[in-house]
Formats: structure tokens, C-alpha cells, sequence
């Protein structure tokens, strides 16, 4: 086949390096894939198909971060979007959506009593642990090292122009290591919050991690016995693992839970939750924003959660994970490179042996984009219902031709 | 006429409080407005006009706080919105209206050299502050006292949960002080990496200030002096005042600015913008969110923009303002009703001399409420371009009978 050229993207990166600082920021920067091995702009989506400005046609692997999880352009997402978009979207108070949107979701998620809406991820990260903050009295958030939960001061590794003290009260230990979450529980005992934590461990650049029975149990265990609260940030999982959340599907005993990227099939709209008795506490904390009550999103989140759950896609996107997850171990093995496949089906990731700096996953992943098939060399990947056998089976005729130019270039 | 009632928006809000933390949060909540004396739910709008879920119609002076600048579901954004809609709105990577929306705005905004796209307002003042730091390597942010940033924590002023330290660095002065912020310029002397200001003063529950001559050469010249950059939050007067930003229709010599609301006519965007000279500093400031890079409502800013210009919207709703303006002060003249209306005719606000409770205000505004006209008693409002001269006489009258019913509620 001809590989695939990217003339038009990244003439359009050179000229967005003039007009926006970096051409494009944060995770979808083309410095962060593998530059000028990726495209830098995409024109068009349907299903688990994405185009980028020169022509090419993609299957999506990454699903726009996970907000894809039914196919892009889903007729009945569509659908409801468009209904409601005709009577209107953003209003001065919130659409009659409202209610329905809130009592599908405290129906759906388990021990959760309340919600509230946000647009970003961000927003309801920040939102819960202001309630767990407001709940308890105490300051103190543990946060697993490296975990990603958004991108608020309080939450950001890299950058600079934040203060230290706008990152106070943030204690960190390592996931899925009950003895660290003991030490810094002793060191900051009578001020401890909540926990905040990933269903399981999906952190850049490093194998994804199941939790352990017995990390699921020290954090319950601990935090009921010490008063503090548990956040699960269910932003890049919710509604991939389990309709009643992810913290159901590991076992986590939550108090507040968030939701955003997949819930609306790509509409913005993210959701703070938490068990009916921090409601009180909940009224006490400062939340608002232009956007939050918008009407299109509600109806896109119904429309969605009822299309999981008729269409069975939660079953489905673990069956195809499992199908891209084994066939690409097979794939390697069979030209004799050593890969590691981690997390669960819905949301695989794929890292090389003896690959320390990323190379060989930069590599394998551009000449895979060269080919139509769009992963990412450092993030977890996701699979969407959209997805059929046909589409796995060329992923991996593509991924075995991939594996062997990895095996010449960096040797067995 | 018969008196608009609200019994289905309070059924709803009942069944709202139990889903929900306060039933609506924010400045939605209708305890915010006059509880009994106005709907809580929206079902659709259109123009300038919106239908709460009695079927009572309004004229909407409140514009979806300020998003709704060339009339709800305007036929142009509509359909620029769906014509990317068709192509897929949340990808994996920016969509090909990057560079196009980014080089537009740069040739707009007065001095601006780049931008980056968020969501919510909030989004966008919190990287602002941050590129100013990141920029000077100082840490102190002058904010003036009572002024509205958004909801992120350096900028709550109500709610719990957030700790001390999470707003520290942040600095008060009186807006339209110059003494005053010489005062704190010289306290802070030596740390101070930028003031962040609205154009003019609109701050809820008192009247709109616009900044004085000598008020504005202060900020320029003590920031130019000192070595400190102005940030203009412009989310609320954007594209209402001047296309090329309210700063320099009031004359600021911004250096970053921040836009939102009326930049998309609704579809959820907000905007940093910066000099060029700002560019590499922004370079090292981490920002990024899950649907900051959605098609959609970049197609919807381009037509926002285009159509602002072409149908002379900003001094349409200056005309239409002035109007407005002028026929609450007659009309209250000819109640012996005393007012003051404050701001510029596109954003007007209105409140009752010896009304140190806002009881007249409330009282007011529910009254307006139940005939048809949606005023606010706390926040200023707004006009879009789709009020007709028709709308305008309709709202006075209504306005008269109000003024009548506060008289003879409260005394002369």
C-alpha cells in the first residue's frame, strides 16, 4: 500500500505555531506522538473512522480521548442532540433536561445520591474534592503519584506559573501499594479529606494496572476507619467498564464519583456525584459556569446512556478489546518482539520490551498512523462499539507489517 | 392580562432538590432571583424570546448571561454549526478550523498575537494569570475587590472547602481606585505579575461603573512601570462593546485577553489571547481539556464573528440599549418611581435608590417576570440584536405597570 503523507497537516501545524503558542497545546500536540508520523488535524469522523486534512482515513483507536465509545456521528446521539438543539441550547436557566438527566444518572450509579454538572473533567475533579473538603472540615487530598486528574492548578505536574502553595494539601503515595497509602495516612492523620483515585491505574507512559484486592480493600478499609472520603475519578473509564460506574466494577466503597468523556458520546458535559448523605455539604461549595446547563449535552447523555445499555456496547467494546488485545500478542510473538498488552479490553495499552525511552512505541505507532491505523504511542488507547471484526482483522495485518519494521529497526 | 404562574418550573424544582445540591446551583438557582416569581427550567428559545416549561413566553434580557449576543438559534451560526456537526464536532486531534478560528480572532483583537481555545470562562482567566506568572516569574495577582473571574478557587469568594493557601498571591484593590492601587502596588512591589480587570465594573448587586480616564492611564502606566501585565476579562463584555475587544474601546493597554460568552452566540468556547511577545512564556503553561479542541463551536465563533460585523450587531444592541435605558428612566420619572440605570446600553443594570436589600429590585423584576419580561434584580443584563423596537415598547409598559406596583409596595 502507499503509506500515508501528512503535507497538508503539518503545513497547517507551521502556520498555527504563529498564531497559538506550541501550534497545538497540551496531549494533542504532535510533539507529544511521533512528529511527522501523524497527521495534526482531522477534517472528518463517522463511526470508528476518523479523516485527517490529507485524505486519510484512520481506524480510531483513540476515540478523542475516550468521549467515543458508540461510534462518532452515532444516528441516535445525533438525533437527540439535533431535537433539543432545535429548541435550543444554552439558556439563562437550566433546560427542562434537567431533572431527568439527574435522576437517570442517581438511578444509574451506584450508592450515589446527587449530582452536578460541569463541562470539563476538570471542573467536577475540582468540585468533588471541595465536597469531600466541605464534608469532612479537614484539607488534606491523597492523590496516587503520576495519576492524571485534569488540569486545575491543584492537579498539574508539568508547567510552570503556579505557585507551590496553590498545590498545598496535595499528599501523594503510590497506587495500588497498600503499604504506602498506610504511611501517608499515619503521616497526615486528622486532616485528611479524601482520596482521589483512577478506578485503575491509566497513567502515561507506564503499563496500565488492575487494582489489587487488597490495594480496593486498604483504601475502603481506611477510609472508612479514618473519615476520610473516596473520589473516584471515573472520567476516562465511567461508562466503558460497568453502567454502575467503575468503582462498582473494582469494588471501591466510593463517596463521590466523576464522569465526563464517554457519557455523552462527545458532547461536553461532565458529572460530579456523591452518596445522598454529603448533599448538605455539597450546597456549601461554589460551582457554576457559563455552559454547565446547556441542553444539547443532557439530551446527548440520555440519549447515550440509553443506547449502552440497549445496544449492549459495554459487552461489545470488551470483546473487541480482547480480540485487538490478544491478536496483537500474537502478532508480536510471531515476529519475535516482546510486548507488553495491559488494562482492560475497553481501554488497552500496548508498551515494547526494553523501551525505556518510548522509541520503539513511537515508532511502531507512526508507521502504524503511516497505515491507517491511529494509536497513540504514550497514552492508553480505547476501543469503540463501532468497531467490527473486519476492522480488528486489518488493525492487526497492519500491526504484524509494523512489528516487523520494529524488529529490523531496533533488533529483536 | 393574566399573571404568568409557575407551578410545572416548581414541581420540577422540587423534584430537582432531591437529585441535586440546592435543586440548581450557581447564580441558576432561582433563590438567587425572587423564589415564587420566576420559572426555574427553560424548554426552548428563539431570538430574543424563551418559553419556560408553563409555556409562559419572555423577552430575555438576560441573554443566557451574555452568550446570547445575535438572537437564539440565529439561522447563520445554526447552520454553520450543523455543516460541522455533519462532519464530527470531538476528535482525537484539533479539527481543520484551528488555524482559521485562531489566525481570525488574532486579526480582531487589538494587539493580540495568539490565542488558545478552553471551555468555560474560568478555563480561560486561570491561563491567563498563569502565562502572566510564567511570564514574569512573579507570583502576585491584583484582582479587584468584588469582581467576578469565574468559579475556580484563586477566585471564589463564596463556598467552603477551599483552603487558604489556594488563594493566596491574590491581591484587592478598589476597580476605578487609583489611589488604591497605587496602595497595593507598593505593598506587593517586587512580586506582582499581572492585574487582572474587567473592562468596566460589573460586579452583581450594585451598580455598573465604567472605568475612569484616569483610572485606565493608572493600570497602563503602573503595569508598563512596575513590570506587571494587564489582563483584561473580557468573557462578559466581549464582542458586546467593540470588535476589537473592550479594552480598546475603554483603553486599556492590554496584554493578555480573555473571552467567551457572546464569541460563539451560545455554542460552549472561551479564549486567552496574549501579545506575541507572550508567546514562548504561554509555550510553558500546561492547559488542555477533553472538549477544549471540539469543531463545533469553532464553526459556530467564525459565523458569530462574521455576522457580528456584517449585520452591525454591536451597534444595533447599543441603539436598542440606549432605548431601553432611556424608556426605564422616563417611565419610572412618571411612577415618582426613583432608579438608576448603569452600564453601557449594551449590558445595562437598574436598581432603586434606598433599596439597600434589593427588596425593590426583586420585587420588580418577579412583577416583570409574571407579565412576560425576564429582567434580573442582582446581575446586569443584556440586549441581542434579535429585540425589535416592538419588544422594546411591549418590555416599557410592562415596565410602567412595575414601577406603579413598586410604588405602591414600598412607598415613593
Amino acid at each position: 500500500m502507499r503509506l500515508y503523507t501528512f503535507e497538508r497537516s503539518y503545513r497547517l501545524f507551521e502556520e498555527a505555531t504563529q498564531y497559538v503558542p506550541g501550534g497545538i497545546y497540551g496531549p494533542r500536540t504532535p510533539h507529544f506522538l511521533t512528529f511527522g508520523s501523524y497527521p495534526a488535524f482531522i477534517s472528518r469522523g463517522e463511526g470508528c473512522r476518523i479523516w485527517d486534512v490529507d485524505g486519510n482515513e484512520y481506524i480510531d483507536y483513540m476515540c478523542s480521548f475516550g468521549t467515543n465509545l458508540l461510534g462518532l456521528r452515532h444516528p441516535k446521539i445525533e438525533e437527540a442532540a439535533r431535537r433539543q438543539q432545535e429548541r435550543g441550547d444554552c439558556f439563562t436557566l437550566p433546560s427542562d433536561l434537567w431533572v431527568p438527566l439527574a435522576k437517570r444518572l442517581v438511578g444509574t450509579i451506584e450508592k450515589m445520591g446527587w449530582c452536578v454538572f460541569g463541562k470539563n473533567g476538570s471542573d467536577v475533579t475540582s468540585y468533588a474534592i471541595t465536597v469531600a473538603r466541605a464534608a469532612t472540615g479537614k484539607k488534606t487530598i491523597l492523590v496516587a503519584r503520576g495519576a492524571y486528574h485534569g488540569s486545575h492548578f491543584w492537579c498539574q505536574t508539568y508547567g510552570q506559573g503556579v505557585p507551590e502553595e496553590w498545590k498545598s494539601h496535595i499528599h501523594f503515595f503510590e497506587y495500588n501499594d497498600p503499604e504506602d497509602l498506610r504511611r501517608v495516612v499515619d503521616e497526615q492523620r486528622g486532616d485528611i479529606a479524601g482520596a482521589i483515585l483512577t478506578p485503575h491505574r491509566h497513567d502515561v507512559l507506564r503499563d496500565q494496572e488492575l487494582p489489587t484486592e487488597s490495594f480496593v480493600r486498604t483504601v475502603n478499609t481506611l477510609a472508612r476507619k479514618e473519615g476520610f472520603l473516596v473520589v473516584i475519578d471515573d472520567i476516562r473509564c465511567g461508562f466503558r467498564l460497568d453502567m454502575r460506574g467503575s468503582a462498582h466494577f473494582y469494588g471501591y466503597d466510593a463517596d463521590l464519583n466523576c464522569f465526563g468523556k464517554a457519557m455523552a458520546n462527545g458532547y461536553p458535559i461532565a458529572a460530579a456525584m456523591g452518596r445522598p448523605e454529603l448533599k448538605s455539604a455539597a450546597e456549601q461549595v461554589f460551582f457554576t459556569g457559563t455552559h454547565f446547563f446547556s441542553g444539547v449535552p443532557f439530551a446527548a447523555t440520555l440519549a447515550t446512556l440509553d443506547e449502552i445499555e440497549a445496544s449492549g456496547a459495554i459487552e461489545r467494546i470488551r470483546d473487541l478489546g480482547t480480540r485487538l488485545m490478544e491478536g496483537l500478542r500474537e502478532a508480536a510473538a510471531g515476529q519475535r518482539v516482546e510486548v507488553r498488552l495491559s488494562g482492560p479490553p475497553a481501554m488497552p495499552f500496548m508498551t515494547f520490551a526494553d523501551d525505556q525511552g518510548f522509541d520503539k512505541s513511537r515508532f511502531f505507532c507512526g508507521e502504524a498512523a503511516k497505515r491507517g491505523i491511529f494509536f497513540h504511542p504514550h497514552h492508553n488507547w480505547f476501543v469503540c462499539a463501532a468497531l467490527t471484526e473486519e476492522d480488528i482483522a486489518r488493525t492487526l495485518e497492519v500491526a504484524e507489517e509494523c512489528f516487523k519494521l520494529t524488529r529490523r529497526q531496533f533488533g529483536g
